[in-house]
C-alpha cells in the first residue's frame, strides 16, 4: 500500500502534477505545457511529459516507479479500462491508453486513468468541499461544463466509465447547436463558451450598449466584459447574467429531479467568479426545481480544492485502485 | 429472516397486493380499488385498504402479520423515513406516513416504503429484464413518466429519497407547461398525457386529415387513436408518432450522457404499446445521444415484470430493508 500517490490532471493548456500524501496532504507540485503534436501516435507526446513530471517526483523523493499509485484526470470519455475513447479538446491523444505508455516508457505497474470532472468529484468528496455527503454533483465550469456524481457514496462511472457528462445534458431540445454535433446541451447556454455566445448576442441586438461602445464594437465584448460590468453595478450586464444564472439553475434543478443530488460543488475555470455564479444558480432553483418546497435546502458551494481538485481526485483514484 | 414479503402497488385507481417469496415468485394476489376519500385524515383510507390486503395474506397464509415483511410503492415523492413528502395524483395521502399507520392498525413491525418508480427499478433488478445489470434505468411511461436509476448496482435514492424523478427532467426549457408547474418537461413530451395533448395539436393543425373525420373532430381524437392508426400503416400517425418517439430519444439520449447508462427497461401503462415505442425511441438514440459511436449498443427492452414490477420491487425492499 502507497503512503503518496501522484495525481496528473491534463487539461488543454497545462498538465498538473501532484504528489499526494494519504490523507490529502500535497507534498510535491509541477505545471508543464500540455503538448499538442501528434509525432510518436496518439497520446506519445503527452505521455513523455506525464513521464518526465512521475520521473521528476520519483527522483526528488526517492520514490520507486515502479510500484508508485499514478492516478491520471483526462477530459473526454475515459473508459473504465484506461484508455480515452475521445478527447473533443485534446485530439492528439484520442484513443490512447496512458495506463500502457506509462508502463512501457517508466515500468510503472499501477496507472489509473478516469475522466477529470469524475476525478474532481472524487478529490472534493474526499478531501474539499463535499466531504461526508454522501449524494452530491460536482460541476466544473469553465470553457465547457464537466462534471461527476457522487450517489451512495459512490462515482457513478456507468456502464463504460462514461458516467458525469452533466454539460451535454440537453435542456433546450430545439435550441443552439453544440459543439458535440447536439442542440441545446447545457454548456451552450451555462459555461464560459456559452456566455461568450450569449454576450456577442447581447451586444450585437443592442443591449450592452454602454459595454459595446467601450469595447468599440459588439464583435468585441467577450464573456468576462460582462461580468465585471455587473460586478461594477452596470444594470444592463447584471440582467444579461441574471440570464445566465436561470440557465445554471435549469441544469442544477435537472440534476436535482434525476439524482435527488442536495449539495453542489462548483468548481472549473470559472469558478473564481463564485461570488456572481452561484447566488444567481441558487436564485432561480426555488422557481425551476420539481418539489422544491417538499426538499431540505439545496446547498451549492465552491470547490473546496479549487485548481487542485481533479489531480487530487486523480491521487485519490490511484489510492483507491491500486490492489 | 422473513421467507415472504408483502409487496404493494399503490396505483391512482388500483392497488396491487403480491404475496412474494425471497426468489421472486407470485405466491398470492389481490386488486382492490384505491380510495379516494379524505376521511380519517391523510391517507387513512388507502391505509385501511392495505390492512385489508395484508390481513387476507396473513389468514389464507397463517402468517404472523406482526414480523411480516411489508414494502409498499407508492407515486410521489417518498422521504427515506417513509413519509410520503407529495403525491400529485393521490392527494388524499399526502403527508401520510403508511409505516406508522400499518404500524397502529395492524401492530406490523417492519413496513417500509419506496417511490414506485423506484420499487420497478429495484423488481427488474432483482427479477426483471435488468438482472446483472450494475447501470441501468427503469423507465415507467404512463399517464406521466417514473422511473428508478440503479448505478453501481444500487438503487440512487438521493439524500431525502426523491431520486429518479426523471419525467421532470426539463428538455425544452422554453415550451409547454407541465402539471407540476414546471416548463417543458420529458414527460410533456413523451408520456401518455404527452401524446394526448400532441394528438390534439396534430389534429387542429390538420395534420391527422382521416383519423380527425373518423373521430368527428379534432376535439375527440385521442392519443390512443393515433397510435392505432400508425401501426394500421397511417404515413400521417406513423409520422407523428415518429415525433413523439424522438422526444422519448432524447430523454433517455440526456440519461446516457449523466450516467452512462446503457441499458434501460421500459415499463408502465404505455409499455404494452412496446412494439412501437422501443424501436421509434431506439432509431433516434444515433443522432441524439453525445459520443453515440464511442459506446457500446444502447440497449432498450420492455419490461420483465409488466404490471407486477413495482409490487414485487416493493417486496424487495421489504426484504432488503428489514433487519
Amino acid at each position: 500500500m502507497s503512503e503518496v500517490a501522484v495525481g496528473l490532471d491534463v487539461g488543454g493548456t497545462k498538465a498538473l502534477a501532484l504528489l499526494v500524501s494519504r490523507d490529502g496532504e500535497v507534498l510535491d507540485e509541477l505545471l508543464t505545457p500540455t503538448p499538442h503534436d501528434a509525432e510518436g501516435g496518439a497520446g506519445a507526446a503527452t505521455a513523455r511529459v506525464l513521464a518526465e513530471q512521475v520521473t521528476t517526483f520519483a527522483d526528488r523523493h526517492e520514490l520507486d516507479v515502479t510500484t508508485l499509485a499514478i492516478g491520471i484526470g483526462m477530459p473526454g470519455m475515459v473508459r473504465r479500462d484506461g484508455r480515452l475513447a475521445f478527447a473533443p479538446n485534446l485530439q492528439t491523444v484520442s484513443g490512447a491508453s496512458f495506463p500502457e505508455l506509462l508502463r512501457a516508457s517508466l515500468g510503472a505497474q499501477s496507472v489509473y486513468m478516469e475522466n477529470d470532472g469524475n476525478c474532481a468529484a472524487l478529490g472534493e468528496f474526499a478531501w474539499g468541499a463535499g466531504q461526508g455527503v454522501d449524494n452530491f454533483v460536482m460541476v466544473t465550469l469553465g470553457t465547457g461544463i464537466g462534471g461527476g456524481i457522487i450517489a451512495n457514496g459512490e462515482l457513478v462511472r456507468g456502464r463504460s466509465g462514461f458516467g458525469g457528462e452533466i454539460g451535454h445534458m440537453v435542456v433546450d431540445a430545439r435550441g443552439a447547436l453544440c459543439g458535440c454535433g447536439g442542440y441545446g446541451c447545457w454548456e451552450r447556454y451555462a459555461s464560459g463558451n456559452g456566455l461568450a455566445r450569449l454576450a456577442f448576442e447581447w451586444a450585437t441586438e443592442g443591449r450592452l450598449p454602454q459595454l459595446t461602445t467601450e469595447r468599440g464594437g459588439a464583435q468585441n465584448v467577450r464573456g468576462e466584459d460582462v461580468t465585471t460590468a455587473a460586478r461594477r453595478g452596470s444594470a444592463a450586464a447584471g440582467g444579461r447574467m441574471g440570464g445566465v444564472g436561470w440557465w445554471r439553475g435549469r441544469g442544477l434543478a435537472n440534476l436535482i429531479a434525476i439524482l435527488d443530488s442536495g449539495h453542489f460543488v462548483i468548481g472549473g475555470g470559472l469558478s473564481a467568479a463564485a461570488d456572481q455564479l452561484l447566488p444567481s444558480a441558487r436564485e432561480f432553483l426555488a422557481e425551476l426545481t420539481f418539489g422544491y418546497d417538499k426538499r431540505p435546502p439545496i446547498v451549492v458551494v465552491p470547490s473546496g480544492l479549487t485548481v487542485r481538485a481533479g489531480a487530487l481526485g486523480a491521487a485519490k483514484v490511484a489510492f483507491d485502485r491500486q490492489p
